[in-house]
């Protein structure tokens, strides 16, 4: 699965809601790799601000399918 | 004060964490506002992909500041 697609994205939204759902409320997992990702995403100097805005736009999109 | 800079962010972090303190712990209440900022950062088709991520950092820059 490509790095930073959305389905990628959604995966690891599932994956870490169900790690931590003894803990956190399946949103507040979400929120929070969410925050995480983010700050990772714009903290890598390498590349293009398109390519990270796109990386965000994908984490956002998966956000967004996986909340329901 | 400048919309979109550090302290813009910071006032409005602690602005939504009080206005739903009877609901939220401080972490998720900033968590929820950090990912509805940020899609509505990138929604926004008008500005240039650098101003995107130069909102975006200054959004994270101000949350690292407020976490505390």
């Amino acid at each position: 699965m490509e790095q930073f697609s959305v389905a990628f994205f959604e995966e690891n939204f599932k994956t870490y809601a169900e790690q931590n759902e003894d803990v956190f409320s399946k949103q507040q997992a979400m929120n929070s790799y969410y925050v995480s990702m983010v700050s990772t995403i714009i903290n890598d100097n390498i590349n293009k601000n398109s390519e990270l805005v796109k990386r965000i736009r994908n984490l956002n999109a998966a956000y967004q399918n996986c909340r329901s």
